[in-house]
């Protein structure tokens, strides 16, 4: 059997790897010049950087399986010593960064944040991730925003305002731009939203030594990977599928998998041409938009400072730090997300002007030290020809209910894949290989 | 000066034409083999019918005057014997078809829509269509959905059926689809709600003689339309434009004007690439889904009962009609919207079924009669290659807020046309016929 596969990011070169060791045929086209997609690797001050997908969590069980079986090791997201920084409606409050945590409020908030959390906890139990749209009240909850559910749930500003900045940091989007049933599967698809914000035993607890996209490289290795080899179209009918590149090359194959975000998924040319309802699910599956930002001192001075390096602040245009310094701790490096709408204004700034928005945010945070970094990088994910947006892709209001149960199954001899499809650990990396496996499986039953 | 102008829909058309007369060199690619885009021009049992846009409002002065100009004719959808059938909650209610006008409910339900009716137009009068994230209250307007507010609002499930038929036959989407903003400004560049659904003095009141789709190939005339010329890509930089066909001819110009439905103008291969916001636009604009079905009788029989053939129902998969017969009335013709939800569900069912689906709707609204037509015809406008989705485009929650103000300017060389980019008569024909021609006078004053 042959098959191609188009995109070399994790899903991809998973699909590839799980085909190829079966015996399939399988040639990978990829447009970029380099594997990885969502995942890459970086520098700054020389220490090795991800300028996208970093981290593996608790219970990523297959990522943690690669690292092994390839031959490489994890290290533990700085999360030792000092405390997180949470600064909401201009109060800033120290919290210990364990999982489940919340920020020290006024009772009164504090018992608004604990309703709202226990209630969405709840509310996220009752969905199946498989299908969210089978819930019995599924189109009360894909009707409204995620928004709507905090206003009316939270009562505090505090309270909302938490609910906000979380939403930011999980989804690259604002609370209004999905819909309350997306934040829910997304959620329970994640396990729940207290791992989703976690480090430790939570979903940023591990990084891959030198960086994740050595997990990308080491998978394509061993495979017939094409790179800067953007495909153009998909021809397919009952019997085989060609993929034609847009310098003209074409490749025939008896399936193909198309391991793109779904945005992009949905430019190729098909002909025959999709059918309107995968069409359209294509067209109602935006990326979000984040930005990822870092600058490097001469120490992880914050440690001193007794802080961790991670903020969840409600002023931007960076509202979340991790400390993704080395291991070793030789240079300090800090990581500030830039996301939904904070994103989409700073993004359309000259550089320097995004490069002094970021610092300002960190000496807001850390103090005037991080003024002066030796080092400044970025990564505007939304800039990107062969992404479009990051991390992923959100359901506004309507999608699931409408569109959910056209977003798995090929058509024909098309086939899925992507961090977008899977059922567990959507999202992340580890979701990524599950989908790239799960596709490989539905074509070898074939 | 030498513009490309990318479709030949009535934006593209008009924006052609105008350009030409003033004197510039223009050449229209069309990807398909006729002019019109979303005006088509089809026929039942020799009778002409329009598969897609078919009305000239009430105060959409731009058509009317081309249809003068052009040498055709327009004539009243008919809408002058019996009344308007009204089905919410298994009641039936006849109306009398005058602007305005609302179904006899029992007395509290009526209270609801009057008050409902009201709050909402009272809402939309204060949006400016040409700045709807510039109000006060944008970002409250713009996080939830209409759906949210329709539930808020109205208190009875006859009030909140009426909301959500009107929704769907407005949008050809689902109250859920879209955030409150978008529904109050969309009322608002049409007039307001009533107009929208109304015929006499409403955007339904005309119809063009023969069909709207020769107003579309008269203004092709004396034009350089290239049909059946698809185009794949758009090279630009500060001194001029190369827009490439899937064939593979390149047309040179000083600017080109894209005139697509925004999630096909996303779908273009742009060189350089478009900035993050304005593809991140794209995204986030789909299509509305709804196909036009057609059944033609020997006789608009139906007007013999006391029916003037306009129905607004809850129970689909037909929801909305309007008799089209011809105005000799030598025929009848019904046809039938089938929108949002009950279009995607309608649309994947063996083209059989389909066509007993719409029937059955007719023969509950009409009566047996309606069981046995002479001929039958549909359009499912989500599934044509060069559409994907009818009427327009729907902004999601979050999205005017978010990217209002990168919707119509320029992106360098390359200009924007199309219903969805009009300030006033948005969504309509002479949306287009507007948008077509603010571009060209964009264009001429540089």
């Amino acid at each position: 059997m042959k098959v191609v596969v188009v995109g070399a990011g994790l899903a991809g070169l998973s699909a590839a790897r799980e085909l190829h060791r079966a015996g399939a045929e399988v040639v990978v086209l990829e447009a970029r010049d380099r594997v990885g997609g969502r995942v890459e690797g970086g520098e700054i001050a020389g220490c090795p950087i991800e300028l996208g997908g970093t981290w593996i969590g608790e219970g990523h069980t297959r990522m943690h399986g690669l690292v092994d079986e390839l031959g490489l090791e994890t290290f533990r997201t700085w999360n030792d010593e000092g405390k997180m920084l949470i600064q909401l409606g201009g109060k800033r409050a120290l919290v210990a960064s364990t999982k489940g945590a919340v920020p020290r409020l006024n009772p009164v908030a504090l018992a608004d944040l604990a309703q709202g959390l226990a209630r969405f906890g709840r509310l996220a139990r009752s969905i199946d991730p498989a299908r969210p749209w089978a819930h019995p009240k599924a189109h009360l909850l894909d009707g409204q925003t995620f928004e709507t559910w905090v206003r009316r749930t939270l009562r505090t500003p505090s309270g909302r305002a938490y609910f906000r900045v979380a939403t930011e940091a999980i989804f690259a989007a604002d609370a209004g731009d999905f819909s309350l049933l997306h934040a829910l599967f997304y959620a329970v698809s994640n396990t729940d939203l207290e791992t989703l914000l976690a480090v430790d035993h939570g979903a940023q607890q591990d990084r891959v030594a030198g960086g994740s996209v050595l997990v990308a490289q080491r998978l394509a290795d061993g495979l017939d990977v094409k790179v800067s080899t953007p495909v153009a179209s998909v021809t397919h009918d009952d019997t085989d599928v060609a993929v034609t590149t847009r310098a003209g090359e074409t490749f025939t194959a008896d399936r193909v998998v198309v391991a793109l975000p779904p945005t992009l998924a949905g430019r190729l040319l098909y002909d025959p041409v999709l059918p309107a309802w995968r069409d359209q699910l294509t067209q109602k599956l935006p990326a979000g938009t984040v930005a990822k930002t870092f600058a490097a001192y001469p120490t992880p001075f914050w440690r001193e400072q007794g802080l961790n390096g991670q903020i969840a602040s409600d002023t931007g245009p960076v509202k979340v730090t991790f400390d993704v310094s080395p291991p070793d701790g030789r240079t300090g490096v800090l990581l500030g997300f830039v996301e939904g709408s904070e994103a989409r204004r700073w993004q359309r700034l000259p550089e320097a002007q995004r490069r002094q928005a970021v610092l300002d945010s960190f000496v807001r945070y850390f103090g005037p030290q991080a003024a002066d970094p030796t080092a400044y990088a970025e990564k505007d994910w939304s800039a990107e020809e062969f992404t479009r947006g990051c991390y992923g892709a959100h359901f506004a209001p309507g999608v699931w209910t409408a569109y959910g149960d056209t977003l798995r199954p090929p058509i024909g001899r098309i086939h899925w894949a992507g961090a977008e499809y899977a059922i567990h650990w959507n999202g992340y990396m580890e979701g990524a290989v599950r989908s790239g496996s799960s596709t490989a499986q539905e074509i070898l039953k074939r």
